[in-house]
């Protein structure tokens, strides 16, 4: 499981607090005594750095598992509290798409349709159903509303792609840009809303997210439409007040030079894009000030960002 | 020529208006009389919308051989002209490169060394010699200077590559980014300076440039970070007043679905990125209002955007 998070075989916060918390189980499984226990906890709270969730799912399943003395009995009580978890997970989601809709709506009254454009994916590739930023979405399609979906390509590692593959497999209409291209889509008029999802929120409402997802705020300031991220409540972080204090993980600078692709005969393969005399920096995220988020998206119900509000 | 300006083969507004200028050369020895010379001209010209120098290089040579009778006379003259607008455009970058050295030196006296950002390419591959956005950087090495550049990927052409290349060959150290990464570098203090060329300058100071170029303005301006965009002054399109009356060229969108990189045997091939049911969206360019840029660099000096500081 721990390579199954660092290798981004899994990805996206909720996915990786679920899956953290299967994880909890097979530590258990593995573990020689107590101590090895804690090794094996630390050594998957460690597998990435910047989602809360992961932190979140570890210490909650420690916590249930250590009134119990016997290693089966643990091993017991955190499969099926990850069970638990996962069920809980979907239905979350489900009420942050219930949530995002009503917004959408309003949208849609004034507009007639809605133009979204999302970074990264927080899909339900990120999750286990639904999504974050893509429940809202997912939820107004089943309800019939018209809408289109800006998806960046959310460079190095190309997550649009993921996001445009479900939108596909759902029928909803999306078209695919680089990242360098919602600025002027939102000069234009051709974006209604923006909707992330989040690896951390800090108290005090900074939202951590995708690299790249700050540039998108900012242009959606500019040009007055609203931004908003979506995310659980498990991935506010209240122990830190500021987005400045969130670790931003510096990853491998070969997700940049090299990219991943069909060849003409359609099988994968990489191909390197950049000069050999050339190094390269890969950070994953970045933070987006609370002054330029619009709200968050909740199970609970969209709040403006702020401890106070949050509360 | 046509193709060579439409299909990038030859690519940067400076450029591209000497290369047309020479272009014009072979449209007066392929012209059968000046009707013929009147429609290729306008082909030439339309071989691409947004860079200015296009427009402005088949002008100035249409203008220069109306005065002469013989084809022959006009073919001599159109060539005379491009080597003559060749010299000058060199000359032009040295003399952007000497007043954005000074600029920078202004900023290696307080901070010791310099990390300039660039988004696309604007060096020496864009133009005859030394480049408009890098002329200050070449100058600035050339005198000693101890400087840093991050170069934007720049998607979907990734011309950050030709940028990252030149700066090999001239041994200047530097990092490729992907174009999401800006604003979070500009956030924690890892950018001194943003330059970036332009492909027109309306006289309000609106800078049209590669897309994605807005959005590093806007992060500069969040960050309290120097944005300057650095052109000839025949990129300054006195008959547009604002940048909402430049075209904005939407290219195919095969150039997102596909990317060019060398296989594992280093042979240059294409792959596919994107899923088959996914379109996607190919804009060239966008503006940067006048009210994010610091400065504009010209061979005539530097200055603030507006056309009565230009003039």
């Amino acid at each position: 499981m721990v390579s199954a998070i660092r290798d981004m075989h899994v990805r996206g916060a909720p996915l990786i607090g679920v899956a953290a918390a299967y994880g909890m189980h097979l530590a258990v499984k593995e573990a020689k005594d107590e101590q090895d226990l804690t090794r094996l906890s630390a050594i998957l709270r460690n597998a990435r750095p910047t989602a809360i969730d992961l932190t979140w799912a570890v210490d909650i399943q420690l916590k249930k598992i250590s009134q119990l003395n016997a290693f089966a009995e643990k091993a017991k009580t955190a499969f099926s509290n990850a069970e638990l978890l996962r069920k809980e997970s979907i239905q979350r989601c489900r009420q942050i798409g219930e949530h995002g809709y009503l917004m959408l709506k309003e949208i849609a009254k004034k507009k007639g349709s809605v133009n979204i454009l999302t970074h990264c994916n927080a899909g339900w590739l990120a999750c286990v159903d639904y999504g974050t930023a893509t429940a809202p979405i997912y939820v107004a399609a089943e309800k019939g509303m018209k809408l289109h979906v800006w998806v960046d390509e959310t460079r190095p590692r190309n997550q649009g792609m993921l996001t445009a593959w479900e939108l596909g497999e759902e029928g909803i209409p999306h078209t695919i840009i680089p990242d360098n291209t919602g600025g002027h889509l939102m000069q234009v008029g051709k974006v209604d809303i923006v909707i992330v999802g989040s690896d951390r929120v800090t108290a005090n409402g900074d939202v951590t997210n995708k690299i790249g997802t700050y540039l998108k705020a900012l242009a959606a300031k500019d040009n007055g439409i609203p931004f908003y991220a979506a995310m659980p409540t498990s991935t506010v972080d209240w122990s830190m007040k500021h987005g400045s204090e969130v670790p931003i993980e510096l990853r491998s600078e070969d997700e940049i030079h090299y990219v991943h692709g069909l060849n003409s005969e359609s099988k994968l393969v990489r191909i390197k894009l950049t000069p050999d005399k050339s190094r390269a920096e890969n950070y994953g995220f970045d933070v987006t000030p609370a002054r330029l988020v619009t709200g968050l998206i909740t199970e609970k119900g969209i709040s403006k960002p702020g401890d106070i509000n949050l509360i």
